[in-house]
C-alpha cells in the first residue's frame, strides 16, 4: 500500500455474518474483495461522487486489477472496518488502496488494492470527464485534518 | 414437491468448494439458491429455451418465491447432483421443482421449488408468448424415453 | 407470515453492494437468505443470546426450511431495512419472520421465514436448555412497548 | 504470472449462472476467487492430493495473497476454463498461478496468482511434510506427455 498519510480516508464497518464464513471457521478470502467494494463505494459518497452518479453519467470503473495480503483472520461476528483511500488518479484510471481492521483492536487483518479503468457504457475505455476528474483530485489532496467519515 | 413422476427432468451437477461451505463445516443455505439457479438453466438449455435467448426475445422469469427444505448437510468435495422438473406453467407464471442430492449414495440433501413471473425488459408482469408456452408445456408433458438420472 | 403485532421485532439495516445485484440490475434472490441471517443474527444479539454464545455453549440452529416471497426489487445502493421476529418456539425448534423493506419509504420487498432446528455440536437433534428457551419466550412474548434497536 | 510452459497443468471449467454477475451484466469481480480456488482444488485431486486429505493430515493452506488482472469480461452462460499450475514451492509456503479464458474461443479473460502458507490445525506456520512436498515438487517438475488445453 501506498504511503496514504495525509490523504483523505473513508472509514466504514460491517459485522461478520455466518454466510461470509468457510469450513475453516474464518471469513474467505474473495469476501474480502466485497469489502473492498463496500469501501470505496463509502469513499466516492463521502466525496460526494456516488457511483450510482457516476453511472448516470454513463461512466463505469471497472476493476481491472485487484491485490490483497491477508494478515490475520477475521472471524463470525467481528465488526470489521475497512479504511478506503485514493491512491493515485490517471486520466482513464483510478487505483484505490485498502485496510481492512478488526474494529475492536484495530489489528491489521488485510490490505489490498484496486485499480480501475474508466470506461463508457458501452465498455470502451475513456476519459474521465474533468469535473470528476477535479473532485477526485480534490479527495485525494485533501489533508490530515479533513473530518472523517 | 408435486409428483413429478413421468415428467422431463434435468439433472446436473456441481462440486462444492470451500467458498460454498460457512463455519459449521457444511454449505451455507443460501448457496442452494444457486444450484437451485443452476438447474432450472440446464434445464431449459435440454429443451431448447436457453435463459439467454429468452431474454433476448425480451423477457425475463425473476423469482417471485422460494422455498426449500434441508434435509441433510453438504459437505465441501462433495458432487452434488441437482434435479430440476417443470412443476407448473401458468400464462405468466412458471413453477420449477428441485432435488438436490449427494451423488455418490443419491442421498436427498434438499428440495424446494421457485415460482417465477414471466415480466417485459420494463419489469412488467406480461403473458407468455404462445411459441414459448408450447415449448414449455411440450417439456413438461414429455415422458417417453426421456433419460432419467 | 404469522402475525406478529406485539412481538419483540428487532431492525437492522444494510446497504445493496454490486456484488448483491446481478444483471438484471436488481438484487440476486439468493441474497435476500444473507439478509434473513443478519436478522436473526441482530434480533438473537438484541435479546442477549447473540449466535456465537449459543454456539459457544454447545449448540446449532441449522435452517431446515426457508421461503421467501419477493415483492419488488431492491437496487444498488438502497438501503434496505430488515425487520425480524421470532414467531414459534418448539423444543427443538424455532421460526423466525422477516419484513425486507426499503428504509426509504417501508416499500415492502420481501418477507419470508426460516425454521431451524437445535442441534448438538454433532449434528445431532436435541432440546433447547430451559434458560435458553426462557429468554426466547419472554423475547416473544415482548409486548409492542419494548424498545427496538 | 511466472513462466508456466512445461509445467504440469490442470484445466477445468464452470459456467457462469446468473448469480455469479453484477448490473453491470458480468461476472462480478470477486468469483473469480471462487474459480482461482476450484482451479487449485482440482490441480490438488490431480496430483493425487485433494485438498480434504491434505486437512484430515491436519494441514491448512490458508490464502495469504491473492492478485487478479482482469482483461477481459466474463458473462451469463460463458463457459469458463480455468487452467492451475503450481509455480512455487518453499517449505511452508506454495504460489498457483491461474490463468481464466473463455472457453468458445480461448480468450484471455483474467490471469493471476495466489500464495498459500501451510499451517496447522491451530493456524501456526509449519513446515510441509516431506511427502507432501516431494508429491508437489513432482507435480511441478512434469512434462512430459502432459495433456494441456
Amino acid at each position: 500500500m501506498k504511503e496514504t498519510r495525509g490523504m483523505l480516508k473513508n472509514t466504514t464497518s460491517v459485522r461478520v455474518i455466518y454466510g461470509d464464513t468457510d469450513q475453516m471457521g474464518i471469513v474467505y478470502y474473495a469476501n474480502y474483495l466485497r469489502w473492498f467494494e463496500k469501501g470505496r463505494s463509502e469513499f466516492l459518497r463521502q466525496i460526494g461522487l456516488p457511483y450510482a452518479a457516476i453511472e448516470q453519467q454513463g461512466f463505469h470503473f471497472p476493476v481491472i486489477e485487484v491485490n490483497c495480503r491477508y494478515n490475520q483472520a477475521a472471524h463470525y461476528d467481528d465488526v470489521i472496518k475497512i479504511e478506503t483511500a485514493l491512491a493515485e488518479i490517471g486520466r482513464a484510471r483510478l487505483t484505490f488502496d485498502y485496510r481492512v481492521a478488526r474494529e475492536s483492536d484495530d489489528a491489521l487483518l488485510a490490505a489490498g488494492s484496486t485499480i480501475h479503468a474508466c470506461v463508457s457504457k458501452s465498455g470502451r475505455p475513456v476519459r474521465m470527464p474533468k469535473a470528476l476528474l477535479d473532485t477526485l483530485a480534490a479527495a485525494r489532496a485533501s489533508t490530515a485534518g479533513e473530518p472523517e467519515a
